[in-house]
């Protein structure tokens, strides 16, 4: 990669529209996008927003080089005045987002941008990847630490990644998710994800013998050696082997605490018989880590056939989100100002229903149990309506406007935040450890039938009455 | 994204590995890896590689930075000596690969690295994610542009990439897998894929109406305009004021190429009227582009049912190869030099027989026939052996041995060609128009069994009498 400007990761027509508005004057309209998605991977019942951080160093960034404008010119279509505009290119307008970490639903806006028609148009190609590839790992980094049921989890896929963004924005966004370390090392080192990792079998194969292989090692890092047993043979020879440099190394040095890593075989025999032959030997605190093939439905069955693992390692089933490795969010136009300063509200219909886009710039409500603390549902507002949790508040299901509910005793709080003003970031970025906490946190106010794998209970994300309304407007206007 | 330098991409157990080496003196040993996979993604007979010139931009960039350097003192287990060293890193080894667009089969080598050990380890991984990234992608497009029997296939995923690289890489990789171009316009500067792209949703929705969307656009691009019309109804409006727009601004310019593009409904549906509707209207050179959710399977079908469609715009299913997103490349050690200078193979034994390595630095052949000019088989050989292919030679099934093929009038071609010696670049890269032209006319070198999408037939990758002997006296040795 020869650039770190990501300024020209772009979809090409961004460029022929910019260009169009430019000539005729559409440039200087503010225009409002959504970025949201429609259906969750995998099926689960709902999504976490991740990638935050990484849209607003690329704004901060954003600029057109020479190089860039050379290169757009030599297409022979831009008009030089354009250029000219590209050159002194810097995005001026307003983004609103929900927090990384934040469980998102179908349907709602994860992030707004407000801004002249050619800005909020050239971010597009990357704000989108950006949300759809940490968004994607976070959400599938939390199924399988959800299977794990409090075993730690560590991300292994650097290798499998679809390419170097893949494995060092994965890894970051698997942390997001819940996992408690990754194997890539420039993640922690950029982003404080704590990094680690032990051997791979070509150190055992390096040394004169299995048992040479592991004996250098624990001299080497006697705080807590993992040491791999499954080059040769598992339960003949490695973990035999790993039990005598253990014994003869650490133990004289006063030290406990080990672990073997099974990274073939089958995962759940092998850890049992490991379990029995370690706690034999009165290695009671050695670990055991497993690393082969996993994801979420292998480790729930593990989990419940008493497999002996501490620490799973997963690779490319987390870093690919292999079983539905697409994260769909889409940028639509829901709005436009007009020469008066008003807001129109914009729709996109479609013969399939379930791409019509809710229109207008909106809020985003979240209303929580007062009692239980549990979020109750999510609703959708016109911008200027405001929702005082004192009162009563009744919300109804857009597709089945009879299906109403009364909320009563409830908190509500809204979910997109300000991340630019006038094309200043007015946004703090938290640690990655406060995102992480945070995503814990609010996972802890989902009810569990939300959480389910298989199924879950759709959780409402419903329309305001005056939104709904404004939305049959337009799809009467617009009609097919 | 604040480095350029990818050292730091790598797994945190390289680093441990390595820092032992120094200290133990294996460091110096040279050791001999090898990249093979053991599956095709999609069950596909055959692989394309690529992704080797970034592997090359990498090992040329490979150093550790002050920073780096830091970061590995803060962990507090690395030796200073150790440190000093990486400070003074360059590669030193030999590197061999088969070039970018060359087909490629399951257990042979597809790079091999000569190096000292540290060396060799610490590139493990950007080594195995380039290839594995691009060879996916390059395998996955060539799928799509089969199945699409010469219609165009563009890349169009950006947006669902798993991250930038996912996106820049990715639609490198489609190029030599046979796509015609791509809508990441940064792939075009930096690489030379032809980006190209019209219009959004939101270029029609910017306008009071979808026919001063279709008239502006043509006005302000006259040269083969595509219109997108689909944004409210494809048969009763999009097609209809594509058609006006056409008429009332390219006609009167002599202007006659142009084209409308479906991205939703029943593509196959559509484009027979869409079809009927334009040769109606006089516009028999406009051509249709379809965009919506394709993949091999859906294209294949489409051509089946006679659809109207003359370029395909494949986004998510390509860019992430979402229907087998991994591609299995891995990285073994195959030999090491004793004190004495002698190669010693190394074998890596394991429960699961499709899992044990090819051991040894080795050749690798293709052999064609000379009449029809295909390709008959792959053999491996130890790095010694010779095949000179004026004189008969039999080869082996090595999964069954008694099944044996006596090729006589053939031509043996080396597949691994030397890209770095004693740390030096010695290859220089074929640009992307040579590599995608290489990969066509090698695949025109296979047989149609080996490229069916289903159950293709299994292409002999064989090993020589010799190195099927060394490998069974290892089994034998390190036997399970």
């Amino acid at each position: 990669m020869r650039k770190e400007n990501m300024a020209m990761l772009c979809d090409f027509y961004e460029f022929t529209m910019s260009n169009g508005y430019f000539k005729n004057g559409f440039y200087k309209r503010t225009v409002y996008f959504d970025v949201f998605f429609r259906k969750v991977p995998d099926n689960g019942g709902f999504a976490i927003a991740a990638g935050l951080e990484q849209v607003i160093e690329y704004i901060k960034e954003l600029h057109f080089d020479q190089d860039d404008i050379d290169y757009l010119r030599s297409k022979g279509i831009f008009d030089e005045g354009f250029l000219a505009y590209l050159r002194d290119f810097k995005f001026s307008g307003d983004i609103y987002a929900v927090p990384e970490g934040t469980p998102v639903f179908p349907n709602e806006p994860i992030m707004t941008v407000k801004a002249p028609a050619i800005e909020a148009q050239l971010i597009e190609t990357f704000v989108l990847l950006t949300l759809n590839h940490q968004t994607l790992i976070a959400t599938k980094a939390n199924r399988i630490v959800r299977a794990a049921q409090g075993r730690a989890v560590l991300e292994f896929g650097s290798r499998r990644a679809q390419g170097a963004s893949g494995a060092i924005m994965g890894a970051r966004a698997a942390y997001i998710g819940g996992c408690k370390g990754t194997a890539c090392t420039i993640t922690d080192e950029l982003y404080g994800v704590p990094a680690g990792g032990t051997m791979a079998h070509s150190w055992v194969q390096m040394f004169d013998s299995e048992y040479d292989a592991f004996k250098t090692y624990c001299e080497l890092y006697p705080d807590n050696p993992t040491l791999l047993v499954d080059t040769y043979n598992t339960l003949k020879s490695g973990i035999p082997n790993a039990i005598k440099a253990f014994k003869e190394v650490l133990l004289p040095l006063g030290k406990t605490k080990c672990a073997i890593r099974l990274d073939s075989g089958d995962i759940s025999y092998l850890s049992k018989k490991a379990r029995k032959m370690l706690d034999d030997a009165g290695l009671t605190e050695c670990k055991i880590t497993a690393s082969n093939a996993l994801d979420e439905k292998l480790i729930r069955d593990l989990m419940m056939q008493g497999a002996q693992i501490d620490t799973f390692g997963v690779g490319e089933r987390l870093i690919t989100s292999s079983s539905s490795p697409v994260f769909g969010g889409v940028y639509k136009l829901v709005a436009v100002e007009n020469a008066s300063g008003d807001i129109e509200p914009k729709i996109k219909v479609s013969e399939n229903t379930a791409k019509i886009t809710n229109p207008h710039f909106k809020k985003l409500y979240r209303y929580y149990d007062r009692e239980s603390g549990k979020a109750l549902a999510d609703e959708l507002c016109v911008y200027d309506e405001v929702v005082d949790d004192s009162r009563e508040h009744t919300i109804f299901d857009p597709n089945a406007t009879w299906k109403t509910k009364t909320l009563t005793d409830y908190t509500a709080k809204e979910l997109l935040v300000k991340v630019f003003e006038n094309g200043e970031c007015v946004y703090d970025c938290p640690t990655i450890e406060q995102i992480a906490r945070y995503c814990r946190d609010q996972l802890d106010l989902l009810w569990d039938e939300v959480k389910r794998f298989e199924n879950p209970h759709d959780y409402y994300v419903d329309l305001s009455e005056k939104l709904y309304e404004i939305k049959n407007i337009l799809l009467n206007v617009h009609g097919i």
